[in-house]
């Protein structure tokens, strides 16, 4: 009876789900594996969250909140912008949502009809196309080129733009998969560029926070009409919480609002409180980050001697991006073949990037260290 | 610059949060305010549901799990089919969500395409229309008749249907705002009606264990292949955990992962935790109805009295939604008054109703006996 609508099979599946079932079977069987396919953090929330979660557990009180989110949480994400940025946000543009997997929808929701087509990075995440897909609206994809450092610039989008005429663009900052940054002035340049052309700005920040050279820029420094995505998954370690944050212009808060009352009702209690305690927990947080800076600084000295020199820029996130084409035609079977052989789980490209995927493998440094020299090892002796 | 899509200019808010706002600006001016409109429990999550959630707390790790959620809940979900309606669920047919409001979102986007057609219950939960419209796809009233006790039956379809050519129905029981079961005699012709005319079926059960005569009936008695939407906001006092479940006939469950992946990566670690709980914790549970009981014989005691004595079958849930067209023809206009003037905080029907909702009002029964009987005494003085 019940048949998948037209809608539901255009939407793809994420074939890290696949690599991390091949990887569950290898480890139900007895063998090891060294996961370098995960996108979330190993070290668990921080103490402040913790603590605060169970004090409000005590109380017992676990209600509904506002749709937008709790005052308290608003607020705080608000002053944020100010001490983080400079950048000076209302708390009534601050909607607090159930992880940025609710930002995206409620965004592209509030900004776009069905038809219309918002352009979006390619390599990039691949929920972006299957949420707008979702939606009946199209994903127009923006090629990264090696000439702007793999980040989109105010050029290719004037250049997308004029051949196939965006309603929206999409930008993150830094990447996944790549981690690669969109440095300030670029930022600036192509937030006026998408300004002259009267578009609609998303910009994707849930990584945040997680960079390993200079921060990275808000779009909200440049464009304060940007409608801006954000998480306490990543930098604040809190992925299976559930809980994040956009900022949108003031204009677009009452359609969000109403939006959000209807397809969420709220954000889950519990993560909204845990959140405002994250807040309290830079000292730790950064003890993570160092961790993953020199998780990162591994791989990256080890790999050129590998043949995995050929990475897009990782200025931030936890990911490393290789071109593996001199290795392989098929990163896919190739990440399986290295799975069987070395016990390594890392993600092939084809998740982000249908075209250049097919020769490119995504690396989560989000582990331990050991991890990561246990990789380096176990490749050099497969390579090798 | 970015202005809201038509597609949000179609989302209705709700109007029982302007109510809450009044009624939140009348207790910040020192006045007093009996809470009659909330649709949540005012006991808190059973006691081994905080203790569960206290556990996994201490261990510190709440990451993402499957899209389809901890197989240990979907295990746990599908056995209670089984103890409470006897009917078989393969755990791989259940789906925790983030709520009964992804389940919705999910099952709608998984079965219907833009331009599809899919009967609701008039009077019915306002978000069924609203998400319905935010995808494009037409809500079309089904407007329940007293000769069928306010419950949707085989005859209303097959009549809406074969004037408006539907591509699916959704029905509720018990339902809100009226409380209403569709007794399984009509429950079973209805389901062998939806499926003689070749459509899928969505039955939102989410106020399942609360019914105050016999139990409600799942459609999956009658229809193995129905879409079932079920929460543990209600009977298991669970609101702001954003937790719940849907059950789907096997060919819808890839669909439903497949968006679950892009649209929620997974439902809440921590509620899937305290849910997983929540099955042993009948007993108090069962005290909270014992409350609920009460509190609806003291008001529909009282009603008829006090001229509300026109109501929906009160059969489950903790609402009654009465006709107050002896009163007033302005029921929003009514409920404002009876605010100000009594502090009874109540709502229009008109969230549930573009129609006969301007001459209705529900009433909420979730809260205390202390504000029951406070309800009826300050409406015999009021309306005395």
């Amino acid at each position: 009876m019940p048949f998948p609508s037209r809608r539901a099979s255009t939407v793809a599946p994420f074939m890290v789900m696949d690599v991390m079932s091949a990887a569950a079977a290898r480890e139900r069987s007895g063998l090891d594996v060294v996961h370098m396919e995960v996108g979330q953090p190993s070290a668990g929330a921080p103490r402040p969250v913790i603590e605060a979660t169970r004090q409000a557990l005590t109380l017992g009180r676990v209600p509904y909140t506002e749709a937008l989110g709790l005052p308290a949480l608003r607020e705080r994400i608000a002053r944020d912008y100010r001490d983080r940025y400079g950048v000076s946000v209302a708390p009534e543009r601050v909607v607090v949502t159930t992880g940025s997997s609710a930002g995206f929808l409620l965004s592209f929701m509030a900004l776009f009809d069905a038809g219309d087509r918002v352009g979006v990075p390619q390599p990039g995440y691949p929920a972006y196309r299957n949420i707008l897909n979702s939606l009946g609206v199209e994903p127009v994809p923006m090629v990264l080129r090696d000439e702007d450092r793999y980040a989109p610039t105010a050029d290719l989008i004037a250049a997308v733009h004029g051949t196939q005429a965006l309603d929206g663009v999409l930008v993150m900052s830094p990447a996944n998969p790549s981690g690669t940054v969109i440095v300030p002035d670029a930022l600036a340049a192509l937030c006026a560029k998408v300004r002259a052309l009267g578009l609609p700005l998303i910009s994707d920040e849930i990584y945040h926070g997680l960079t390993y050279g200079a921060p990275a820029a808000t779009a909200l420094q440049f464009e304060p009409d940007a409608v801006i995505i954000n998480s306490f998954s990543k930098y604040h370690c809190m992925t299976g919480w559930r809980i994040g944050w956009m900022v949108v212009p003031e204009g677009l808060v009452r359609a969000v609002e109403r939006l959000a009352q209807n397809l969420y009702i709220s954000a889950p209690y519990l993560s909204q409180v845990g959140a405002l305690a994250a807040f309290d927990a830079t000292e730790e947080l950064e003890v993570v980050r160092a961790g993953y800076a020199r998780n990162r600084a591994i791989l990256l000295d080890a790999f050129p001697g590998l043949g995995l020199g050929k990475v897009h820029p990782a200025d931030g996130a936890f990911y490393i991006y290789a071109d593996v084409s001199n290795l392989t035609a098929d990163a896919a079977a190739f990440c399986r073949r290295m799975l069987d052989e070395t016990g390594i789980a890392a993600t092939p490209g084809l998740d982000f990037d249908p075209e250049a995927g097919g020769h490119h493998i995504r690396f989560s440094f989000a582990g331990s260290e050991a991890d990561c020299r246990d990789t380096v090892a176990r490749l050099r002796t497969w390579l090798g």
